[in-house]
């Protein structure tokens, strides 16, 4: 691509934030966008005009905006082409689409708003008591089992809402195969008085069917009938698909990746327990408003594809191989773990769309935690370290609770914000010094995004929006970002391993020495042969 | 050095995993290494006997060893020669040395013991019932307020140990500055029964300050005298050390830094009242044996040096710029944000001990989540990603809870412990295939560290581990890893941004654009100044 070749020359000598009136306040006002209630300042990233206008040719010659439609219609881009692969559609957005005039997927939009019909009707009966447990009382907790996709989204979500939870509900997780992340959470309730909500496409994942079982078998020790507290979200025709067991069950569908499914029901049954009908709708209601900004082909105006480009200009044109999202917001404490699935799994490949190997970089790696508090952690090395690490900033001008207290004629509030922009700040202009430790090198880029508060609305479009942005960068870099295959040579290799447990357990005298060399002397090794 | 040149050289063809044969079992029985009940297999680490023998002698060109007996012995190892500095000593050993007959720091080993002295009658005193609250209650929540070093570590080591809980105690975290934070802590406590530990070296850590005022006011509006309630850890003649506002204080040392504190008072009063002092003890005691098989010259026989050198040689030689560290094991949830600070602020810097510009790469960015969860988020980056991520994994054979199923004839801790060993084969190994998209290019190091059970010993030796991971790998790149200058700009500019805010409310027609062009700029377009 011409954009490609141009921006590798203007990347020899990106903008420098540290030059006399680089950064002005024309700038700080300029680099600015806006969508669904969501501001990006971007002033403290080493671009300049030339390089936005190169940033924008990219976008137009790879063709995002164009692909994100076709995606949106229902354009069968999960695949590799000449080979076999999942060959799928990729709809997460029609989810959201049911609040459109005219939807670009009907029948994935019809699919997902019968699916909403049926968890409205449940949650109605809850509400009126018309589902009630054996005892005739209400529920008032929800275990949400599940892993990957199945999880961190819906998590995220729902500690990012916390704040908006109906009185008296609340939300657990068991995800880990770890016994003791199951144990943990069943020691800790009324079960007689707690749904289970079971969480797999596929009706199989390994984890998620063991925790079922440890939680089943908790139920059925409490005298409880399972049938009357389980509910089932998975694929039609999973052996999980199997209504008897389960007190209401909900369809996930194949064109909905694990990692892009928060919005479907895989999110939906449990944000719909804890925070209600309504505010579910909220937040598709701000995902939806994100979805329709991403469609403008003007990058100055499209917040997750100028964050997308952007992205592509740190790591591929200025060798950065990481990305930091810090939120400045306790309720965001597991966005970044979400995020860092949506961004690695979909962008973590080596492959073009053709199969062919990329010979550029593809997605970096993404980590961070909550501000203020990575302020007194890792931020050191952010500021001062050998690396450049890439920054985006999340924060919110009003907190959700609104219980602050003035301390030194500032709110808790304005003083989180205030760090959040003094950082960016400080990244990028650095600072001259005569002592050699006391020097910062500046030139270190991030980016803002801000919000007037963290509600669903405003949520559900912060969730958008990085969908979107990596869906872009993917597009950009010509890769198959909804596949997920370098996860199963792992699996794969585990499921060998437990047969060699499972045979010592039906035969003393058993050894996988003959059948498996490797495997079985990495569990020697481990000392895991020795009862 | 001699080593780093010829380290250098060996780069040039690292050991290849992926050839045939290139991992027996002879390799994966003799690439291991033990210390106070944990195994270090590195098997899986592109290194041969060559390359180990050079990391041996980086080790001693670097006098590694020699300058680690001497921290322990209280030389002034926090500085820059040459610059104004820290100028202190690092001890943080002598908090377990209490346990050695010949205590290598007498001064220190006694000030610590005498703050465990007080720690242990205060904690009898609340078994006893002779401390108890206004109604003659005892107490049973302890929220600790704390940030940085005086929240991860101690978070973590809580966590980790929940299990061994005393039954009926709990411990909650306040850190964030973000009000919505303390506000969700404080909401869901019985106040009259709850104690709070405030904890900051300087007794003006802002963040610590504000949630401090804030639980004052909740114990106030519940009717509850503070100084009833509240504990301090802090320094001698902080503004903090006022026993009048406390119901006891109990002091750190200049000699300890922040993110090496754990097992200071800054996490044992926290950890004495949720598992009590014999478990406290036990942590220490698991610490102190890790920090005597860190003395030992031979990398083979010393696994903190051994990992050390490893990651030197991922990072510097084979250009890894990150380090995942991935706990099979849900109590360690947090155990890789402690190992986050604990490494980036420690090692993330860029100027010699004598203050000249570093001409190698200093710390690698850290980061990680639980298995298996990661596997189902961000593991296809790692087997398919362009970027190659060395690998930590952590596990152990047996679970803490023992509350277990079979499943298939494997139980959750065996498919838990397989899955991790599962993943180290594969990123070595990789799998060739006709599918591009199913290649796995394998020669993705990783080290495994595997112990019986997660018991608080264990816990002690794995935090020190790291400790000594940490401190040796600064030894040899030859900086400060005990100063954190790095994140003072950002504080400064952060406390002029505040003043404005402070200015504003004092007069509406206030303006801070002649004295701060920037920082009114950034906080005008981040819509901060419209009220």
């Amino acid at each position: 691509m011409a954009a490609w070749a141009e921006l590798d020359v203007l990347a020899r000598s990106p903008y420098d934030l540290t030059a006399p009136g680089a950064l002005s306040p024309a700038r700080i006002h300029g680099y600015t966008a806006h969508a669904a209630g969501i501001d990006l300042l971007y002033a403290t990233q080493r671009v300049d005009d030339a390089a936005l206008c190169a940033l924008q040719r990219l976008a137009e010659e790879s063709g995002a905006i164009p692909q994100f439609l076709l995606m949106k219609k229902g354009a069968v881009l999960n695949r590799i082409e000449g080979y076999a692969s999942e060959e799928r559609q990729v709809l997460h957005t029609a989810c959201r689409d049911i609040f459109a005039p005219v939807t670009p997927a009907p029948e994935a939009s019809a699919q997902a708003k019968a699916e909403l019909d049926k968890l409205a009707d449940f949650l109605a009966a809850l509400d009126s008591g018309a589902i009630v447990n054996a005892a005739g009382e209400p529920f008032t907790d929800l275990i949400q089992i599940g892993i990957g996709g199945s999880d961190l989204g819906p998590r995220a979500l729902y500690l990012a809402l916390a704040a908006y939870r109906i009185a008296g509900r609340r939300v657990h997780f068991v995800s880990n195969v770890d016994p003791d992340d199951a144990a943990a959470t069943l020691a800790g309730l009324d079960l007689a008085r707690t749904l289970v909500n079971v969480v797999s496409k596929s009706g199989s994942t390994l984890e998620t069917m063991t925790n079922e079982e440890l939680a089943r078998k908790a139920f059925a020790e409490a005298g409880l009938e399972p049938s009357r507290h389980f509910l089932a979200v998975t694929g039609k025709g999973s052996p999980m698909d199997n209504p008897a067991r389960y007190l209401r069950s909900f369809y996930m569908f194949d064109s909905i990746g694990g990692r892009y499914s928060a919005t479907s029901m895989v999110g939906a049954v449990m944000l719909g327990f804890g925070l209600g009908y309504p505010q579910l709708m909220e937040i598709l209601r701000g995902a939806h408003a994100m979805d329709l900004a991403a469609e403008e082909p003007d990058i100055l105006r499209n917040p997750p594809l100028l964050l997308a480009l952007l992205g592509i200009w740190n790591h591929n044109f200025l060798g950065c191989e990481t990305l930091a999202i810090l939120p400045y917001s306790q309720a965001l404490v597991r966005f970044t773990a979400h995020l860092q699935q949506c961004d690695m799994e979909s962008n973590g490949k080596s492959v073009t769309r053709q199969g062919k190997p990329l010979a550029w970089k593809s997605g970096p790696i993404i980590w961070g935690e909550p501000g203020t508090n990575g302020q007194h952690a890792f931020y050191q090395l952010i500021h001062q370290g050998t690396a450049i690490v890439p920054a985006e900033f999340i924060g919110f001008r009003r907190s959700q609770h609104g219980r602050d207290l003035l301390i030194e004629q500032t709110t808790s509030q304005e003083k989180l914000v205030a760090n959040l922009l003094a950082q960016a700040l400080a990244l990028a202009t650095g600072q001259p010094h005569e002592n050699p430790n006391r020097r910062f090198a500046g030139n270190r880029p991030s980016a803002v995004l801000l919000a007037d508060r963290l509600t669903p609305y405003t949520m559900g479009a912060l969730l958008a929006l990085y969908e979107a942005k990596v869906v872009f960068q993917g597009f950009i870099w010509n890769i198959n970002s909804f596949d997920q295959e370098g996860v199963q040579l792992g699996k794969k290799l585990a499921v060998r391993l437990l047969a060699h447990y499972a045979g010592l357990r039906q035969n003393p005298g058993y050894s996988g020495e003959a059948t498996d060399v490797l495997g079985w002397a990495l569990l020697s090794a481990a000392g895991m042969l020795a009862e």
